[in-house]
C-alpha cells in the first residue's frame, strides 16, 4: 500500500446520504411515480408448464369498458420480439408455445389496476398441452420433451464462449463450459484416496423488498422507461434492439431501487410495459406482486458432483466437477452464470490437475438468472461441504486440511488471471480464531464449521464512466451510472470524491441515473462497483481537482503545482485558502460556470485468460459457523457465526459491515429456509408466507464481521469489491457445524428439520 | 467565410424534433407533470397598490378541511426571504409592505385548486393603506411617495455597474446609467438643426401560450423545481441562497416551455412553490393564472426625450437621451434592461458627440424585466420615430438620410466594443427595394415607413457548455442547457451535430435540461443561442469526432489524418466505411461503452468595453411597412411588411423566417393594440379579453422576412443569432408609414384608432 496521507473522509463512518429520506418514507421509488395519463398493466400468464398455443381471444377483455388495450402475439410481430441477456430465445409475450407455468401469454391495460385484473379473465386462451420437464434430470434424460425445438447456441457475444457443441443440439442443454488444466486420470492414479460426492442447491428466489416495476411511455418513436433495475445502459441496448430505436431514442431512468441481488440485471417487465406503451399510445405502469417476481426469475438450481484426489498427507492433486444449472425456460444470463459456476468450482486451492464440466439446461420452470453470488454459491456450497468430507475421512481437522491447500498470495488461479491478491490464510485464521477453533464446544449437539471461498469480480467486461461537476459555489455534483440499490454506493462514491477534493461530503449530491445523461456504465453486479466505479469516480475527481489548481493558479497567481486543496479551499503554503466557489466566480468572472472533471475505467482485455479478461480483483469469503442441533425436530440453531471479509480499504467501515452482515443473513436463507417447490410442473410456494426468508428471529445469537484491510485492492485508496464474498461459505460453514455437532452430513439444501432430522433417524441413536 | 464543403444538414430545413410531440399535444409541458403526494398552490395577493401590512391571521385558513398549509411572513424569516435578480428586493411574500395590487401576501397548499381558493378568502389581512405611484411622472416628482425606503443602490454584480450615484437616496431611482462621448454642447451648437421630441412606450405583458408554472418538492435539506424558465442555472444559484443550499442539493428542471420573451428569465412563482414545500414537507403545484402572469411580469413602460442635431445636409452631428424606465414594484432585471437601453439609445448611426441618461423607476406596479429586445424596443421606437420626423423637417428621404449616417461594417459603435459585424445598408436597401420604396402608393390614406435598428447581443457575460455522447449504436446524445422555449433550439443544435459528425438528424436526441447534469448555460435568451451555445456544440462534436477518428485509427489500423467521417461512418480514402457503432463496439471489445465530447463557450471580458465585455455579435433588425389609415375610424391597417433579419448563416431556415414571422407579429401588438391599464393603481385588464393580443386577422395582407446570410456570424458555420431584430423596427417602421400615408405623427404608442382619429382631427381635413 502506497504511503498517503491521513485520510479524513475515506474510511470514516458517514451516515449513508440516503438514509434519512429512506427511513422517513420519502424516497422515491420507481412504484411511487406517477406519469400523466397512464394506464396500468396487468399480465396474464400461462396455467400451463409447457403448451403449444393454438388461439387466443382478446375481443371480450378488448371490449371491457376502461380497458385501453390487450397485448397478444399477434400485436408484436412487426417487433424483434425475441430477446434475452444470451440468447434471443425470450418473447415479450408467448408466440408458439408457453415454456413455464407463468410465462407471459397476454397483457392487459387499463384504466385501473382492478379493471386489468378482470379484463385478464376475459381472455380466452387454448392451449394444446405438452409433456414438461421440471428438474435437472427430466430434462438431460434421453429423448426428454424439448423446452426449445431448433434453437441454434451460437455464440452471441464477443470474446466469449456463449453457447454449446454441435452434440446438445436437440437436447435441453444450451450452454457448456468446460476447462481442464493437468492430466487427471493420472492425478487420480497419484492419489491416495478419490472421493465422490454429489450436492444439489435448490430453486429460490430473490426476495426483493420492491418487486419488479417499470413505467414506460413510448412516443413519436422515442421510448423512456423508468425502472428498477442494476443495468440501464444494457436495458437500453436490449429495448432499442426490441423497437428498432437508435439508443439515443431509448431513455432508462433508474430511480431508487429497493433491493435486486442480481434479479433486476437484463430484461426483466420492461418490454412487456413498453409494447404496452408502444401500442396503446399512453403511459403504462406496469408493478409486478410479489407472486409474480416469483414467476420473473430465480436463482439456478444445481446439481454438483465432485470427485476429489487427495494423497494421505491432505494434498490435494486432482479433482473433477461436473456442474447442471438449470436455468429454467429462457437462458437468461444462465450460460454466463453456468461459466462461472464451473470456473468457480476450482476454489481457492492448489490442485495440480483440474478438470470442470459445466452445463446450462433447460426445463419448464420459471427461468433463473444472475443472482448473488453467480454461480458461486452453488459451487462453493458442494467444494466447500466435501473439504470437510475429505478432512473427517481422513481423520485431519477441517482447519489444517485447508491451510495445506490454500492457494498463497500472488500465486496463480488459473493461466493468465489475475494472481491472487490477497492472503487467504489470513481471514481463515481470523475467522477460526474468533471461532475458538481449537475449543470444544460446551453444549450438546454443538458443533463448528468453517468454509473458505474466492470469487473472481464479474461476470461482463467491465467498463465505467463518472463525471465530477463543480459550481460556482464549490459544491459538487456526482453523476455515475452505478444503481443504488440499497448497498450504500451513493455514499461510499461521494466519499471518494470528498476525499479527492478534501471537501464536506455535505456538499456533493448524486444525480439521478439516466442513460440520456449519466456516463456509461455496464451494470451494478459482482460486488465490484467500489473498484470500477470507484476508480471512474476517483479519477473524475482527480482531473477536476487538476483543472480547479490551474483555475486557482490563474486567480491567485501561483503555480498550480505551489498549491493543495485543503478543507474546500485552495491553499497555497503559508497563504491564506480561498474557498473553491470564489475560485470559480473569479476565474468565470461571474457567479457562473463550473468545473466538470471526467474519469473512466475499462477492463484489460487478454487472450491468455481463460475466460478473455483477468479478474479486476478476487472476492475472498471466510465463514464460520457454531450451531446447535435440536436432536427431537432437527432444528439447527446458528449460535455464532463469524464472517471475514477482504475489503483491501474499507471506504465506510459501517457500510462494509452492513454488506457483510446482510450478505450472511441472506445466506442463512438458502441454507436453512428457503426453497421454491413444484409439483407437477407448477409452483407451489410463490409467497412469502409459504415461501420462507429468515426473520430476525433466525438471525445468529452471536455475530462479527472482521473487515481485512491491507489496502491490497485495486480499487481507490486500495479498496477493493464486497458484499458478495459474506454469503458463498454460508452453508458449508453451517452443513460442516451440523456433521461436527451431530455427525450427520447433508448434501441438499435447504438444511430443514424435516432432513436433519431423517438424516438423525438414519444414522441411528445420536451422539452428545 | 471559409470555404468548407457543401452543407448536407446544416442550412437545410429539416422538419423540428420536437414538432409531431407538440402538434399532437404529447409534448410534456410542466404543468402537465404531477409528483406523488403534491399539493396544489394558490397565491393571496394584495388587493392595494401600496400597504403597510399590520396584521396576517390565517388561522381559519388553516382551519378549512383540506388544507396542508399556509405561508405567511411568519414562517419565513429563517429564511433568506429576499431576493432578486439584481437586487434583493423582493420577498417570498410580503414581509413589512405590499407595493403594487398583485404583491402576493400569502400562499396556500391544498389537496385541490378550489379548496386552495377557498382558504385565500379566509386569510384575514390588515392593511395601512399608502399613497402610490403609478408612473414615471408621479415616481420621479420631487416628494413622491418612496416604494421603498431606505434601500441602498449597491452594485451586486461583479463588473458592471448596477446601483444609482448617492444623488438618488431617497427617490424612487433604483438605478443610473450615463454615458458620453464628444462635447455635446459643442456638437450642438455646430449642427443648423436642433430637434427635441418624447415618446412613450405603454406598459405590455408577455403573453405567453404557458403562464408560469413550477413544481417544487423539497425533502431532506434537498430542493427539486420543475419550471417553466429560461435560466435554470441562475434560478439554482438564487434557490441556493433563499433556501441556504449548496448549489449541488439544489435540482432544477425545465420540461418544454411554451414561450417565454423574457418573462420567464430570473426567478419568478419559484420561491413561493419551493417554500409552501420547505414548510409542509410534501411537493408543491403552482399554476400561475394568466391575470396572474400579468401580476408578476411586464415590459417596462418607458419615456424617451430625445434631443438631435443634424446639418442641413443630413448628418447627425449630437444627440441626447433621457430614458426613464418604470420598473414598478421591484427591481427585477430593471437595472439591467436600463443599462441596455441606455446604451441601445446610440442607435445604428454615426454621431460624434452623444450623451445618455437612463433612470431606472420603481412605481407601485407591476414588477417589469427582461423582455424580449431588453430594453432596445422601447429605445428604437423614439430613435427610428424621430428620425422620420427629422426627414420630414429637412424635407429630405428618409431612406437617404438613413443611409448618410448608417454605421459601417468595421466601424466603432462604442469605444472597446465589438466593430459593426455587418453591411447596415445591405439590408436597409433589400428591405426598401421590397417595398418598392420609391413608388408612391396607389390607394389614398396610404403609405410606407422604414426602421432600421441594432443591438448587442445580450445582457449577461455568456458562459455556455454542451456535451455529445455517442453509444455503442452510433447515435447521438447531446446535453445542452438551452432552453427549448419555442424558437427551434432542440433541432437547430441538434443540425449542428448532425453536421460536424456527418450523421443523420434522427440519430439524435436532446436530453431534458436538468441542472444536476446539463453542463452549464448562463441562460437562454438575447437571440444568443445559436452563436454561444451553437458553439459550444459544435466544439463538443468536434471533440467527439477526434476521438472517434483515433478509436477508429486503431480499430481499422490506419493514422487518423487518413479518416474522415461520411454518412454515419468512418471512411479511409478507396476503402470502405466502418459504421460508427462498429467503430465504438470494436474499440472497446464489445456493445458497450461510448465517445463524450466536451465543449464550452465564454465571452470576453474587457476593461476597454463600456459594459464589461464586447458584444458576441450585433444583431440588426430592418423593417419596412405599407399602411392604409381609415380615415373615419383611424384604424391602421398593415398592407404590406417586409422584414430583414442578418442571420449570418441559416442553420435551419424555415425556423429562422418563423422566428422573424413571429418577431415581427410580436411587434404588431405594443404597436396596435397592447396596453396594461391602470387606475387608481389597480391593472384593469389582466387578461386576454380585456388585453388585445394580435390575431390571426390583424396580420400583414402581405409579409416577407428576408435572411441575409453572409457567413458573417461568429457562431457554427457563420451563423449569428436572430429573433429579436425582427421585433425592434415595427413600430416604428409603422409610425413612420402612417405619419407617410396622413400626415399625423404619434408619440405614444399602441397606434389606437382613437389615438389617430383623435391626431387626423386636430390636423383638419385629411388629405388623400
Amino acid at each position: 500500500m502506497k504511503q498517503r496521507h491521513a485520510f479524513t473522509i475515506a474510511g470514516t463512518a458517514a451516515p449513508r446520504l440516503d438514509g434519512v429520506e429512506k427511513v422517513t418514507g420519502k424516497a422515491r421509488y420507481t412504484g411511487d411515480l406517477d406519469l400523466p395519463g397512464m394506464g396500468f398493466a396487468k399480465i396474464l400468464r400461462s396455467s400451463l408448464p409447457h403448451a403449444r398455443l393454438i388461439r387466443i381471444d382478446a375481443r371480450k377483455a378488448e371490449a371491457l369498458p376502461g380497458v385501453y388495450t390487450v397485448l397478444t402475439r399477434a400485436d408484436i410481430t412487426g417487433l424483434n420480439y425475441l430477446y434475452g441477456a444470451t440468447y434471443k430465445d425470450q418473447s415479450i409475450v408467448a408466440v408458439d408455445k408457453v415454456r413455464y407455468a407463468g410465462d407471459p401469454v397476454a397483457a392487459v391495460l387499463a384504466v385501473d389496476e382492478a379493471t386489468a385484473e378482470e379484463a385478464l379473465t376475459l381472455i380466452d386462451v387454448e392451449y394444446e398441452d405438452l409433456p414438461a420437464v421440471t428438474n435437472i434430470e427430466e430434462a438431460i434424460a434421453p429423448g426428454a420433451p424439448l423446452v426449445h425445438e431448433g434453437e441454434s447456441f451460437k455464440a452471441e457475444l464477443r470474446g466469449s464462449q456463449y453457447g454449446a457443441p454441435e452434440k446438445f443440439k436437440g437436447t435441453n442443454v444450451c450452454y457448456y463450459f468446460g476447462y481442464s488444466r493437468g492430466d487427471t486420470e493420472e492425478g487420480f492414479k497419484n492419489a491416495d484416496y478419490v472421493y465422490e460426492d454429489t450436492f444439489r442447491f435448490p430453486k429460490v428466489q430473490h426476495c426483493s423488498l420492491e418487486p419488479h416495476v417499470t413505467l414506460a411511455s413510448f412516443e413519436e418513436g422515442r421510448l423512456a422507461v423508468w425502472t428498477a433495475c442494476q443495468d440501464p445502459f444494457t436495458l437500453r441496448d436490449h429495448l432499442a434492439g426490441i423497437f428498432n430505436l437508435p439508443m439515443s431514442r431509448v431513455r432508462v431512468i433508474v430511480p431508487y431501487v429497493g433491493g435486486a441481488y442480481g434479479g433486476k440485471l437484463y430484461v426483466k417487465g420492461e418490454p412487456i410495459a413498453a409494447a404496452l406503451s408502444w401500442k396503446a399510445r399512453r403511459p403504462v405502469k406496469l408493478v409486478l406482486h410479489v407472486s409474480e417476481s416469483f414467476k420473473t426469475i430465480t436463482r439456478h438450481p444445481a446439481r454438483v458432483r465432485i470427485k476429489t484426489g487427495v494423497t494421505r498427507a491432505g494434498r490435494l492433486v486432482a479433482r473433477e466437477c461436473e456442474v447442471h444449472m438449470d436455468t429454467g425456460a429462457y437462458a437468461d444470463a444462465g450460460p454466463r452464470v453456468t461459466q462461472k459456476a464451473g470456473y468457480r468450482a476450482l476454489g481457492p486451492y492448489r490442485i495440480p490437475c483440474t478438470k470442470v464440466a459445466a452445463y446450462s439446461v433447460y426445463t419448464n420452470t420459471v427461468p433463473a438468472g444472475a443472482f448473488r453470488g453467480f454461480g458461486s454459491v452453488q459451487v462453493t456450497w458442494a467444494c466447500e461441504s466435501q473439504m470437510d468430507l475429505i478432512a473427517e475421512r481422513l481423520g485431519m481437522d477441517a482447519l489444517e486440511l485447508r491451510l495445506k491447500n490454500l492457494l498463497k498470495k500472488g500465486e496463480s488461479y488459473s493461466r493468465g488471471d489475475t494472481p491472487v491478491d490477497c492472503d487467504l490464510k489470513e481471514g481463515l485464521l481470523k475467522v477460526a480464531e474468533a471461532l475458538e477453533w481449537g475449543r470444544k464446544p460446551s453444549s450438546p449437539y454443538t458443533g463448528k464449521g468453517l468454509s473458505c471461498c474466492i470469487k473472481d469480480a464479474g461476470g461482463t467486461f467491465k467498463i465505467a464512466g463518472a463525471m465530477v461537476k463543480m459550481s460556482s459555489d464549490g459544491s459538487v455534483g456526482l453523476l455515475t451510472g452505478t444503481v443504488e440499490l440499497g448497498q450504500g454506493s451513493c455514499t461510499a462514491l461521494s466519499q471518494v470524491v470528498a476525499e479527492e477534493l478534501a471537501m464536506d461530503l455535505d456538499q456533493i449530491s448524486v444525480a439521478q441515473l439516466d442513460t440520456d445523461v449519466t456516463p456509461y456504465d455496464v451494470s451494478t453486479s459482482a460486488s465490484s462497483s467500489m473498484t470500477v466505479m470507484g476508480l471512474a469516480v476517483q479519477r473524475a475527481a482527480q482531473d477536476l481537482k487538476k483543472q480547479l489548481l490551474r483555475a486557482a493558479a490563474k486567480v491567485m497567481g501561483k503555480k498550480a503545482a505551489q498549491l493543495a486543496l485543503k478543507s474546500g479551499k485552495v491553499c497555497s503554503r503559508g497563504g491564506r485558502g480561498v474557498p473553491y466557489g470564489n475560485v470559480i466566480a473569479d476565474y468565470f468572472g461571474s457567479k457562473a460556470g463550473e468545473i466538470i472533471g471526467r474519469g473512466t475505467y475499462r477492463d484489460v482485455i487478454s487472450k491468455k485468460a481463460v475466460l478473455g479478461s483477468p479478474t479486476t480483483f478476487w472476492e475472498v469469503g471466510w465463514g464460520g459457523a457454531e450451531v446447535q442441533v435440536d436432536p427431537e425436530t432437527g432444528a439447527i440453531q446458528v449460535l455464532k457465526y463469524i464472517s471475514a471479509a477482504d475489503v483491501g480499504k474499507a471506504i465506510n467501515p459501517v457500510q462494509c459491515e452492513g454488506q457483510d452482515e446482510g450478505a450472511v443473513f441472506f445466506g442463512l436463507g438458502h441454507t436453512l429456509y428457503e426453497e421454491m417447490i413444484y409439483e407437477d410442473g407448477q409452483l407451489l410456494n410463490p409467497n412469502l408466507v409459504d415461501y420462507r426468508v429468515p426473520a430476525f428471529c433466525h438471525l445468529p445469537r452471536e455475530f462479527h464481521s472482521i473487515l481485512i484491510e491491507n489496502g491490497n485492492g485495486p480499487g481507490p485508496f486500495g479498496a477493493k469489491g464486497m458484499g458478495e464474498g459474506g454469503l458463498l461459505p454460508v452453508a458449508s460453514a453451517i452443513a460442516n457445524a451440523v456433521s461436527n455437532a451431530v455427525g450427520v452430513r447433508l448434501y441438499d439444501l435447504p438444511l430443514t428439520p424435516v432432513k436433519v432430522w431423517r438424516a438423525l433417524q438414519a444414522k441411528g441413536p445420536a451422539r452428545k
